[in-house]
Parts: C-alpha cells; structure tokens; sequence
C-alpha cells in the first residue's frame, strides 16, 4: 500500500501517517520525492486500510499495490489447484460439467434426472436440500431427507453429489452426505458460514455473491483457505446489473480474470446467470470457450413442474445436446470434456489398488 | 398475478396453465378477451412464480400484480408501526439518533464516544462487537467481550444499546444484552438468521443488503415479521452501484418510497453510505427531508485510531453539529428530533408508577 | 499520476517509462525507492492515460493524483461560480426553483403552467421543445414552434425560460431564444454538442449522464468552460442502477460531493429521478438539505394528459406546496429561497437605471 | 399493453382509461374480469406509455407485452438480415473479424496494421478518425485526414473500413469514404445521429450504450431501420457495472438474446468490454461460441505507443493467433470463420461477371 502525501504536507504529518501505520501493526518504508513524500506500508494489508489512512491528515490518496489475498492468489502459489473428488480433477485442464434439479423435490425426480445426467456423461449431481428463498412464503427446500434423497441417486449412479448449506449449523450434516459443500451467491460474505466450512475437510464450491467485486469473491476464498482446507472452487453465477432482460448478467469477463489472478478453479452457472432455460446453452458454451473448468447447469424431467427455478432448467435432453456441444467445443480447443464417472472410476482402481497392496 | 396467453394459444394450453396454478395452491381466474386469454392467479403468490409460470406453453407474459410482502405491507396494516425501546418510541413522528463507534474498540474509547452522543442529544448508542470483515486479516470485533463494554456504557449513560448480530448461534448471547438486534447489509438474506432474531424477542434493525431491492428488503423483513416478531425497523444504508466517488450511493428515493409501501420505521445511515465523513452531515440532512425517522451515524472520539472505519466516523464535535441541524430542520418541517433520553425518561416514569400503583 | 513499478522491474523498463511519459508531452520525476521504484507524471493528464501507461513493460500500477478535470475545479477556482440569468442568480446561496411541462404541448396549457409557477414562486420556467425519445414512434417535441409558445409565457411572466438542444445544429437557433441551454443526460457526452454550447454566450444546464461518474460529469463541463463559456450550471437527475422500484436512483451523495469538488452550481432533478409524482417532493427537499444551489420540476395542468411523463409531473397546487416546503426548509437551513422574480426585477432596475444614468 | 385496474376502480375510471387511450390514437379492448378489469392497448405502444398510463385514476398497472421495436423485431421479420460489404456478408452463419488501430495515428502505423490484418485473415480495417474522449484534453483523432489514411489502407488491402461518425454535420464525409459507418456506444441515443446516418446509404454498426438496456438498443436500431437503411449491425462492447476490475462488463447474454429478439447481425468487442488486451482472445471466443456473427479488435504494431487505448489492444502476433482459434472453434462449432477477402474477392468475380454477361 501507497500513502501518497499532498504537495504541502509537513513533515509532522509525514511522521504521524509513519506512527500511524506501525501501530496498527504494518511496517513502513518512506520515499522522499522532490515534490512530495510517499510513504509504503508493508505487509498483510486490508481493504479497509486504504479508508483509514485516507482519513489522515496531510494525506492525498492511498493506494493498494498488493492483492488483499493472498492464498488464493497465483502470486503465493502459482501452479493450479486441482480439486480431486472421488475419481474426478476438477482444474485440471479437463471440463467437468455438474447437472442435477435447483431443489430435490420427489425422489423420483432426482433419481430420473441423476440417471439422465449420467447418461449425458455429466460427472456430479446437483440439488439443494435447503434452499435460500427471498420470501418466507416459498418452498425452503426438504432439508435432511432432501439429502438423504441426493445420497440414494448417488449410490446408484455413482455420481458425486454438490449441494448447499446455508446455516453453519447444518455444515457437520451436510458435510457428513455431500462431496462437495456449495455456498450459494447470498452467502458469499455469510463470514461464520465460510470459517465453519474452511474448518468441513470437504472440497467448497463458493458461488460469487450476487454484486460482489471479484476481489470480494477471493478474500471470501480467502476465509475458507485460512482454516486449512485448500480444495475451493469458484463459481461464477452472474452478477446484479441495471439489464433487467435477463435475471443477472454472466460476467464472462471474471472467467479469465480470475484464472490469472488466482489457482484457483472455476466453474460457470448459466442457468442462475440467465434465468431463462433457451439461453443456457450458449452462454455454458461461452463460459467454456473463456477457460471455465466445468459447467453447473439445472436439469429437470419436467421443468414446468419443478418446485423452484423451472424456467432455468434444461430438460434432459437438451443437457445431453449441451454436453455433446462441449464436447466438441473442448475437443476443438484442448480442453476436453472430462470421461464419463464409471470411465474414470474403472481407471483409477487399479492405481488404488495398486497402492493397497 | 397476470399470465397473459399468447395470441395464439390453444384451448389446452390455458387449460394446462389453470390446471398448473391449481396444483401449487393457488386460486385461478380466467379472462376471457377476444384476441386472448388471460388467467389470473389468486393467493400468496411469491417472486419467482413469474418465472415458473412464464416458462409453461403458450404463456406470453405473467404480471405480478399484489406485492409479495404481506406483513409489512401498508395494504394489511396501514398504521405506522411505532417500536418502543425503554422509554423511546421509533416510528411516532419524531427523529431519534444513534451514535457510536463502527467496532468497539477500548471501553475507554466507548465510554467516551457514549458520553458524548448522550451530550450532544443522540438517543441511543451503536457499536459492533462482532463485526463482517471482507478479508479474513482484519479485525473482527472483540466478541462477548464488546457486549460487556457496552453494556457498561448504557450502565452509566442510560442509552440504550444497538449491536449487530451475525451468526443464528450468537443470537441468544446478543438478545440478552443488547436493546436493539442489528442485522447488516451482507446478511440481510441469511434466512437462518432472519429466523431466529424473529424468535428473539428483541427489536430489530434489518439493514438493507448492498444490493437488494426494495421488494427483498421487505420480504426479509417479512421473515422475521413472519415469527411474530413486529418491532422491525429498516435502515438505508446505500447501494452498490458503478459510482466509485463513494463508497455506496445513499438510495435517497427509497426513503419515501418504503414508508408508503410499508409500515415500518426506515432510518438512515449516512457514514456507511458515503465512506467520506465530510458527507455523513448533508447526506444525512438529506435523508431526514425525504422522511426517515431517524440516523444511524458512527462516532469516534479519535476518527484516525478507530479499529474500522475511521474515514466516515465523525468526531464528538462535529456529531454535536449535526444534532443541532437536525434539530432545526425536524423543527421547521413538524418532525422533531426526539428529546434526550433522560428527558424521555423523567416523563414515562410518573406513567409507569401510575400503572404499577 | 503515480507510475508504481514492480519490484523485480529492470533499469532499463524504469528508464523506458520515462520515456513514454516525456514522448507524450509529460514531465516525469523519478523517485528511487528501496524495494521499487516510482515514477511521477506531471501536467494535464487524462483518465485513458492510466491505462495507456499501464500496459507498459514492468509497470504494476498507475494511479491518477491530481484530478483530470482543471476548469471546474474548485482547486483551480476556490470560489463559488454564480451564474446571473436577468435579475436571478444561481449558486450565490439562495435556492431557485424551475418548474414546468417536460414537452412544450399546446400553448393553452404551457400559459397555464407558466403562470402556475409564477404565482407559486417559482424563478424558472422550463419545457422542452426538442426531445429525445427512445423510440421513434414517441412523440418528440413541436422544434421551433415549442421555443415561440416558451418565448411568449416568457413574455407574458418575465420568467426566464431553459430549454434542451439535442442537435448541435441548433445551437444558434435555441440560443437566439432560450436563456438557458439545456444539455439532456442523453447527450452529455454528445462533444460536438458541448463544444458548440461552449461557443453559444449563453449558461448552459449540463444535466449528469445516466450512467456518468461524477468525474466524467465534470469533464463533460469542463468541454464547455474550455471554450470560454464559464456559466456552466450543473444538474443530478438520477443514476441507472439495479434498482427498479424507481425510474432512476438520485445520487443525493453526488451533490455535496461535487460542491465540493467543484465551483460550479448544482441543481436538482428530482422528477427524472424517480419517475413517480409522489416522491417528487421528498427527494426534491432532500435535494436542497443536502446543499443543492436549486430544483427542477416537471409541472402539468393536467397530468393526465401530458404528451411526455405525466406519471412524474405535479400539478400545480402540489408545485406549490412543494415551494412553500422549500421555503421553510431553506430558511431553517440558511439557504433561503431567491424571492419572485418580479422581486428581484424590482430590486435590481434602480440599480441598472443608477448605472444607466 | 396491459392496463390492469385497481380491484375497486369505478366504471367511471375505466371508462376514462378507454377514452384516454382512444385520444392517444391507439385502440382500446376491455377485458372484464370479476374482480377486476383489464384494458389492452392495441398498436404502436412506446415504453413512455407505461408510465403515461400508469398515473390514471383507478389503474393498479401497466404491462406492455408486445415488443416496442418492430422493424428489428424478428417477431415482424423471421430472416436473418445479411449485411453485405463489398464481397463480405456479415449475418449469414459465418464469423467475420474486424481489426485495426482504437485511433488513427500514423500513416505508417495504420498501414502496416492493415497489411497485419489482412495477413491474419481478418476481414475489415476498423480504425478512428473521429474520437469521442472523456476529456477535452486528450488526443481527439486526424479527422478527414485520418478518412483518407484509412482509404489509402483499402486500396492497398482490399479490406473494407469501418469508423466512428460523432456529428451529424459529418455523416456525408465519412459515407464518402467510409464502407460502414460505426455509431459509438456513447452516441446510441443521439438521435439525431441515428436519423442522419439512417439516410445516408451505408451500413451501420451501432455500438450498444454503456448503460443500455437490450430494447433501448433495439429501439436506437429501430431510428435507423425507421429511414429505410435496413444494413445494420449491432455490437456488444460491455456495459457499466459495480465491478471495476475489468473496464466494462461484457453482457455475453445480450448476444444469444439479441439474436433470438432481432434479426439483426451482432458483433462483439472484447477490447473495450475488457479494457485489458490478455482478456481479449478469451473474451472473444466466448462471445464466439454464445452466437455472435463476428468480433471487433483493437490491432496496434506497438500498443505501448498507440494515442489510444493501447492497453487493451494485440499485436499484430496475439491477433493472429486469435483468428486462429477463432477459426478453430467456428469449424467445430459450424460457423466457420470466413474465408480471406480476397478469396472472397475472388469468388465473387465471376459471379458478378455472369450477371453483367
């Protein structure tokens, strides 16, 4: 961080911004310019920072130079983080594409459409046990049986499951079925929520918040990662913008971004993003062709009756036609579609068993 | 809401969306006009039904019509709801002012900031104990211990206490000591949260989420309006939009246009809504001109050493300053800065001994 | 401008960076720091240059210092700018009040208006003549016959008449009849347009672009007082955000920010800014507590049947308890509302008729 | 539109709704509901309506439902509008890309660009000699000199040019020489602009406003469409949001809803929606792959030295390796890359001969 002084800053000011900052615990360096000091702060510095020295006397502006995170940042650890969960690498240069119903209604339901991911060649199955609602009047999910619901289509597909939790109450639960724990955009900076599931041991997907900057997005990462637990992917879902044409508005632009700024992996929702279902196909393929490590798209038998977000779902067929468009969108581009689960399963059991013996 | 049919939609189409309504719930009622149907749906509809009827063969469009938001709606209750907090009242007509640090810091520091709202006629004093931080680096509140320092401050001052609240497992801890539950910006969807300060018992400041609408606010109100819970008070404390200049942009229009649409007391927290401490004063006038019932304005004896914050904190001096306008403003425009809180309570008290005798 | 170099940069990228800052027409100022160093860029920068230079081999960071903008500057002109339209003077302290039809209609009903706010106090007759529509199909203004209806009101009131030109095209023909040009949010960043108006000898209204920071607002002016024309008077209208519950959101922050960035007189716009005829007055008054130099509102005899935004006019007895408001607020405040115009006629023909003998 | 009348509105108000909307010169279907009634507006409604309605006595809301734009509603025109250049179609399935310097410099710069352009398989030459810039005193483009370097660039490459038309005094000089006239997301709503070059005989590319809507975008096309001038291209180029990492936001959604709303073609622009030439390549594919019908790149031989907006333009080696993938992902996707313009050239000889024989 960089104190810049005014032009006609006294040195009494100079020194109090210098006691200042070693106060709050920073080290300072002093650079005297012809015309007016600058004054370095060194170390773990916060956003907030930047306000508080503004604020003192004889200081012009305040400038951050260094990221406000750090291990999530591909300046501490350059080389991509690749989040294995069960037989499957999420970051790893292959595409993985997660499908499954918004809310697990019957389990009829979740169990036809975890088949149909399957046979699409998706990798995990999505659905939210416990939904985030803005209304109190609308379906809040079926909480635990909702998950026990997801675990019986996992042991007959064998596909992994994602859902959310929403309460740090609930993380042992969840953390307990799930393989992957999603915190969803509303409870991006839910600070509580993000120590109990950095403290889970289960990889955590992080859906950026709804008008979060992308900076906000990685310290919330950030939190996650400062307890230990190094497996978090990123997931874009739209941002909050003035085009009320669709529900929010995909920032393709954070894809690559983020990539550069972070090793982190990143996977695109374009079902949230767009809202409308004839919509997600073409910016799932975007997200793709922008350097996306894999898809999170909502998939319905029957999208007219699903209990939450219908207009967003895909049928299962036109998630097949998408999965088979990514195949050749990753093909064309050297980032494949990852095989299917049982593909990569039968793979990697004699590497177990391998190392069992 | 409105589901209006395309031109041409068939017979069984409008048939399959009555059928539809029905199974979710709702009462259906059908137009029938000459170049097309139009079928409206009667009950306690919620948001994202439009997106699920919009999406069903044959819809054009679908309308909402009644507000989602029942409880606090003005149209169920059209009498301002005044909240009692000892002897204030919030919501009566008359302006109250709360003061006090962003994080408590030193119960020195606290003390002094109490002593000089109460000085300077501010009516109730705020202060975070356990505060959001975006990075995982900053400092995050005293805790408990922050709780006691403040109640110490009422101890000797007699203002009552407002204290944020963030986590559903704090919430016991809180509503014992404080007189007033704060919910901040970024869990202001924390659904798990929004339930349980609505069981608390305890009034309730909900402040509006740094991107929400209008219509979400409310409708997080009405979570906890929805426990039994009705001394619900909301707080503008701006929104995030593209202008960097500030730090948020104070939504001014929304003053006036939530105390229309609801019931509820709206005050307004300038220091937040600027970031800048030279603005909290006129942004604050501002918001008393379009209507609010009071301020939520951060004080500190020492703006440069605050823990947080220190840019949009003002000092003692110039909190007097802006009690004094509001005086004069609340004044000419018949809405009067409420008297001190010891006036306040000389007054009440021969009417509680006449009740208790 | 600050050039923040990285801390592995060669000698050889620091050196060719001050190059690229002398080629541009810049001075540069090197200052050697321990771990990185700096390099200062003086003289009138611009906002692309921060990019232009960030580009550059070794360079982490740019950050601007001094303000692009020079001519409205309070720095550059510490004193309030006080533009005199006949015997009115806007900025000078006083408050003044426009009001009048967004389209001039029929000559029927702008009489009606114009003599409506003169008799309720109001200083400034306003009508547009010329106006963009977003469609094509809209209704867009009367032209040249609008600006002889607004003449002849003006003849019959003696209320001065501000009026928007879209074309740089008319600028003369506008000028020969209005005693204020108005500059639509549409067009603030219109440059051929602003440079004419520069060159038109007459004050221009420069209303804030729909999605324009305050730096660019300024900037905008600054195109005008480039050519010579320093009666440059600005106006918030209302900012595009996600927030839809209103036509726009007023930037209530933006008005003492750019009093105190800037000399230049701000007005307010309360009516473009919320869209609806009963938030009008809230916002307007919040417009003036928080230290704005006037008010512009659209004003109907018949709202109902306004060609253009009846949904946001008041009538004329809502116009004048909206000045009667004004006015005591501005006296609390000390900011009172400029007397009638026929007042100040009064009041300043002795003087002239003093110079003239 | 839909006027939906309040539950307890007299026949007295609906009658005058009817009557009202008569006067307007649209015409009126009363739909009578039990509850309540509902009013369709039949005809060209514009989006000003909804509020001109809306204030009524007696009316609860107003819903439009059919599309304000017509002309570029593929609602009134099925077929994809194919816009020809010289030998060029843009909108006919295949990918064309545009490249060249964000101003015109140098004679020898925007040569060598050309010939870099033309080498890389790029289509046509974009180039500005009228430069809208933010402040008055930044580099504001050659003008008609800067025309006549970009037409000594189409002589020698054969490639078509595109430039930016500010003024609507300028539209004859630059469809003198210009082969599509580009309107600047800053100019999308000077209308008298779109009128101008509505008339003048060449193709448009109009660039969406940095805080459009997608209808206010289709409604600006509409001026255009409106004055007979059916060639005209639309291109996304971001829009303004909160996050500031990125310059703009780029809307990739607008690119598959545009194309399923108008029949118009869309280009997308990766340089300005990024800011930040590493964002380029990967912002392009993905607005590839989400439909568009060809992308528009800023090309400079040396970025470090452009007047502007070097940062965020490729050399001429990133340049032609993004045509490159471009092609890769158009063949696997099947909308290939258009074949160079001189094959293209080439090709279209001999037909054109027939035609004459």
């Amino acid at each position: 961080m960089i104190v810049v002084m005014k032009t006609g800053a006294t040195e009494a000011q100079v020194v109090a911004v210098q006691k200042h900052v070693r106060e709050l615990g920073f080290k300072d360096h002093r650079i005297h310019g012809e015309e007016r000091n600058v004054v370095a702060v060194l170390g773990h510095v916060y956003p907030e920072l930047v306000d508080e020295l503004g604020v003192l006397d004889g200081v012009d502006t305040v400038v951050r130079i260094s990221k406000p995170f750090k291990l999530a940042s591909r300046e501490v650890n350059p080389y991509d983080t690749v989040v294995k969960v069960g037989p499957l690498a999420i970051g790893n240069g292959t595409v993985i594409i997660m499908g499954g119903p918004c809310s697990v209604d019957s389990e009829e339901n979740v169990m036809e459409t975890a088949r149909a991911v399957k046979a699409a060649g998706g990798h995990i199955l999505r659905g939210g046990a416990f939904k985030p609602r803005s209304s109190p009047y609308a379906f809040r999910g079926h909480g635990e049986k909702g998950l026990h619901i997801l675990a019986a289509a996992r042991a007959e597909t064998g596909l992994p499951i994602i859902t959310e939790v929403m309460d740090a109450r609930d993380v042992e639960l969840v953390a307990g079925l799930a393989d992957i724990l999603q915190i969803g955009a509303r409870n991006m900076q839910n600070f509580s929520l993000l120590d109990e599931v950095g403290r889970a041991g289960k990889p955590v997907m992080l859906k950026r918040g709804l008008s979060a900057t992308i900076e906000e997005w990685l310290l919330a990462a950030e939190y996650i990662l400062s307890h230990g637990n190094r497996d978090v992917i990123l997931c874009e879902r739209g941002i909050r913008t003035y085009e009320t044409a669709t529900r929010f508005t995909f920032d393709v632009n954070a894809i690559p971004l983020v990539k550069r700024l972070s090793h982190l992996p990143v996977i695109g929702d374009p079902s949230h993003a767009t809202g409308k279902w004839y919509l997600v196909e073409p910016v799932g393929l975007a997200a793709l062709a922008a350097g996306a490590d894999g898809l999170q798209i909502e998939v319905h038998p029957n999208p007219d009756h699903a209990l939450s977000d219908g207009a967003q779902s895909l049928t299962p067929a036109n998630f097949a036609k998408l999965v088979q468009k990514a195949r050749v969108l990753g093909a064309a581009m050297g980032r494949p579609v990852a095989p299917p689960i049982a593909e990569l399963e039968a793979e990697s059991r004699p590497a177990r068993a391998r190392k069992a013996s």
